[in-house]
């Protein structure tokens, strides 16, 4: 089975105005995200910022919980935030996979509103088929820019609702996926 | 179809170490359960807090987004906000429901540990053919105290991962669940 892994991006992405900028790391998102992937068997999750003193904030916001003696007894948090890697960008992304791996991994982009590209279902039986790593793209603030598309191997349809309306936050959206991924 | 209802509670709930406590409001389960509930057709989310400085907290966080006016443009937010109701405890919620739909909800117990249950596919079936509410009710901390199970028409069986880690954000459980209750 082809091994899972997940880049959460802050540049570039889009903000509600559809401009393209930096987002603010958001400490929960580390701790969801680490929790969801942790369950549902992702081998590592990459937390991409191109500014310094934010990739710091992570890396304290991952740390605390390693560092603090008394912490130590919440053993199942600690599991979760041993995935999380804290990088600059993308390309970083990509290269640390292909060390673990030894191959390149396969871009999945993901967005609230794309329709013609591929299910989780079909996404779920090519992981199954195939070796090459997979590596879900998700972006924070209002999205993932452009950019970031035209890079991508594969585009994933967004998640349907019970009507028109869909607006979850990157870490519930995360969590589904990875649920019609890997869950049971 | 049955409407579909949520009920976030804080008390009582277990800590860690498996004792009766009550838990603070975070502010992002609000905002991140109001979206997913929104995204998937739930009629209210009760945040049910025996404390009222808690519960004034809350509701400051659910109304920041109506009161300020360079927020408007996010309708999006409010528009799931709109959905979230401050009660003191589940008695109340339960009241609001019968108020609203002339029925009394069915109360369905969610855990991570439940497997002697109703799987999400065996209640969806069971929302499509019936007619009385369902409340969903989900706990914070390390879960709901046995109390509120006793309480509870039907038990849901935990999200189940990859392997035995199952320790996801409550804020995750919603979104999974209301997928498979919802989604398409």
């Amino acid at each position: 089975m082809a091994d899972l892994f997940l880049v959460l991006i802050h540049h570039p992405c889009l903000d509600r105005r559809g401009r393209i900028v930096t987002t603010a790391i958001t400490s929960l998102d580390i701790h969801d995200i680490a929790r969801s992937a942790r369950t549902f068997g992702v081998r590592a999750v990459y937390v991409a910022h191109p500014v310094r003193e934010q990739r710091d904030f992570a890396i304290r916001v991952r740390d605390h919980w390693f560092e603090q003696p008394d912490r130590l007894f919440d053993s199942r948090r600690r599991e979760a935030l041993e995935l999380i890697h804290i990088v600059d960008d993308l390309d970083l992304a990509i290269a640390e996979i292909e060390r673990m791996t030894g191959r390149r991994p396969i871009l999945v982009y993901t967005s609230a509103q794309a329709r013609d590209g591929v299910s989780c279902e079909q996404l779920r039986e090519r992981m199954a088929s195939g070796d090459s790593p997979i590596l879900l793209m998700f972006g924070t603030g209002f999205g993932l820019a452009p950019a970031v598309r035209e890079r991508a191997d594969l585009v994933l349809n967004a998640i349907e609702g019970a009507g028109d309306y869909n607006h979850l936050s990157v870490r519930a959206a995360a969590a589904i996926i990875l649920y019609r991924l890997r869950g049971r």
